[in-house]
């Protein structure tokens, strides 16, 4: 694999910005693999554009450290990323297992750029699986002070140098003060077509709705609960021969697939969250 | 084609329904075709369920009088239908042409065993193509009290012994008491994936949800606006470069195919509404 | 769950067949549970058609017995199952694990009524996973003489009393001699969306093509390599950005979830095989 | 709409390009709305890559010439389009008339940035449709000499000046030379999912082969028919319960559809041929 690295930048949209960092990086004599150029304008008048982009090119020395001070010179958002350094990932798992199985085997297949550093259960019953491939698994049960359950999870993660924490049907609400400290660095799973089916049981209320489809979710958590910017969705056709647990089963297959699929996303550096809460997914 | 009918039958679930209906066809010699037999049982203990059947079996003589004869003493719910007879359709239409067309045409290519004996609009920009097609054309414009409109309306649907109202982009509320005179026997487009984006201007709401498809869903219209039994719904994958205006070009097309589809459903008498409001497709 | 038994039936189609079958039911006061006929006609004149017949109904006793009797009477095909058997599940896989994985994990989380009695592979990597989960697991390399080698599967197979084998990515061709042991009883896994790309390499093949969507076969292994009857295909949106090792990864998930999908038909007894090699799946 | 250019411009892989371009479009004060760069290297040692990009960008005075220079002066591919240019478009249909309704009422509804100047047909039901629409159509029917019947249709194309030869369901084949004169211009839809089922009536092969999906693929035509640079393909569920009759009614949608697509990225100008007969869709 070619050593590369991976930058995601935006800014205000303005003449020149493309053509500055293109420069820098031909100056070094370093070559362009991927360039995607994104501008998003609103609907009012006399609109202001964002500027997003997503740039692949080959690791030269001292490349990094001059367009790092020419991206900050210009005010330029940005994340740099050196495509050798994996992602550190703690994977958060409760009863079920069918989330936390497709990431693991994943990341376990070398799908994806990513190491799961730690195991984070507030049951015993995936302990198994995750020391037979040799990973630390923590079981910090839910029954304490929410407060001090976050202070040992959070301390786990620390340790571990956590950098993506990846809720693999952790059926535990995690605080603002948590989430705090892992601004979109928290993937979620809801097991929804969101914003249909907020709340409780949402295959319960597809049932009882009627729907033809249900869906899956994965989104960064953010203090609004089931509102964070959406990564991905995907749904599967259903009929009225399904009941409420053949809609739970289906709805795993879709659950697994479309949390992967934002991992991984994420893992290759494609997705920046906009100021409205929404995603860019450089795909 | 064979001459058939269509049997959709529905009661409460108990031994013996289908020997019954099948040992009453059999006696008149008549082969079967299709059957289709769904029970449903809620989560209840000591559930009664409810079954649900179709049957597509052929057309001889004195059958008919002799079924219904059956299933009445036998108190089951029934609607036979000749599959000769082809089911008259009243389509209505405000500006937007996209689904008017799609059902328009594929009826002319004789997709549907179906006849649009006129078309209900409340303006004149569609006139044309149906005039080219011969099929009267009623302009009934909406500025009018709505009694009085829904009473014009109803006098051509009338006339014309409509038995399935299409409205295809028809952007009127049509009220109880118009609602009441075609009850499941109007079929609407929503250009959402209900329960999502119920009200105005789904496609912006979609958009500033950052939702990551987009959907159609085709429903019978109770007075519930936006909440009769859902028939069919499709989603299409969008992403972050679509603004509000391409969500709604490309989300024509899945609203034609959904509503089609739904027509599709009806006219080939493959459903049936339960009691909680849904739909049961024999597809 | 409720005891009920399952009907696979088949015959040429004539009049009262369906009657006969629910009379025998109703007879004994067992209730149907579901039942879907289905009969195809070839397209000559004076074809005679063939009747398929799927139906579930509750288990009480002396029906089997009597039930069997009159299908045999009237000369109709027909397998009865009893959905508390679980159907008997060899597992063959080589090193590639994902498939391997799927069906592993979806049995164990108890998604179909199947076990896993034991597995076969010709190499030692998956071993630890099999073990894991209390399965027997046979190393079985494939470098000695074919007869000898397919022999010593055989034994395996028939000590567990095997009733289907799915071949999870089992990278050796079986010969017709063993596939005469399992009629309609093994299924495979094909890399591509036949009957494109038949052969060595389907990826390849697919990527020097420049199609724009990959996909997955299952089918039950006849004689003819690639060629049994089709149980479930599934396909999956790609571009020019995917090179062959990114469309061997994609493909993997498509690949385990239609062979999850077909295993799944198959234990829950939807599946017919006809004579021109097709198969009718209930669903 | 902004007026704008749209660049697609290819060249073997190097230092700099990329930074060549958008200095020279920032040096006019132009703003890029959009960029896309894809580098291909094949599998081989010592590769040597092939770099494909499109840009959008701002149209002000004098960039154009100075642009077409410097990608002259480096030996690069390109064409350049100005977003206020619509493309000409030639729409070839025989008896069907889906696909060529649907590319009709696309352009008619603005969706696509083209306009229909010609329709050219080897029979005459089509066209009242046309007519309608105030679009010249061409009767020219297909029992002359082939080289006769093409240099009439060449004649009416050139006349129309037309950019762009669309064959909806046009069922005859063109000749090597009709062919030299439009590289890369003419698109065709087959109706199977390529390369399944080349040759002559793909429905039947279909149903006769057992499959689950049917598709239909878009693309250019070349000297090899229905081997040409594919743009588009799609597919569509079926079962065991399509005739023959019912696989070309549900296929004449995706044909339909992905046809559109295809016309859709190519007036666009999102698509480069490769050198070895693939399409890059910057989609």
């Amino acid at each position: 694999m070619t050593e590369k690295y991976i930058l995601l930048a935006t800014c205000t949209d303005k003449v020149g910005i493309t053509s500055l960092i293109t420069n820098k990086i031909a100056q070094y004599d370093s070559n362009i693999l991927h360039l995607d150029h994104f501008t998003e304008y609103d609907h009012s008048p006399n609109a202001t554009g964002q500027l997003y982009l997503r740039l692949e090119f080959e690791n030269v020395p001292s490349l990094k450290e001059n367009l790092e001070t020419t991206l900050q010179t210009h005010q330029i958002d940005f994340k740099l990323f050196d495509n050798q350094q994996h992602t550190k990932i703690a994977l958060f798992v409760s009863k079920e297992d069918h989330a936390f199985n497709e990431i693991l085997l994943r990341v376990n297949r070398n799908e994806l750029p990513a190491e799961i550093v730690c195991i984070v259960s507030n049951h015993e019953n995936n302990r198994q699986f995750a020391e037979t491939l040799h990973i630390p698994f923590y079981y910090i049960p839910s029954n304490e002070d929410k407060a001090i359950v976050e202070r040992k999870i959070l301390d786990v993660c620390s340790e571990h140098q956590v950098e993506l924490i990846v809720l693999a049907k952790y059926m535990q609400i995690l605080s603002d003060h948590f989430v705090s400290h892992y601004p979109n660095q928290i993937i979620n799973i809801h097991h929804s077509f969101l914003p249909s089916f907020i709340g409780a049981n949402p295959y319960k209320q597809a049932w009882e709705c009627g729907v033809k489809l249900v869906g899956a979710t994965s989104h960064y958590v953010t203090s609004d609960l089931d509102e964070g910017p959406i990564i991905d969705q995907d749904v599967i056709r259903i009929n009225h021969r399904y009941n409420v647990q053949d809609l739970r089963k289906i709805g795993r297959h879709v659950e697994s697939s479309v949390l992967a699929q934002a991992v991984e996303y994420h893992v290759l550096h494609k997705v920046i969250v906009t100021a409205s809460s929404k995603t860019i997914v450089f795909n």
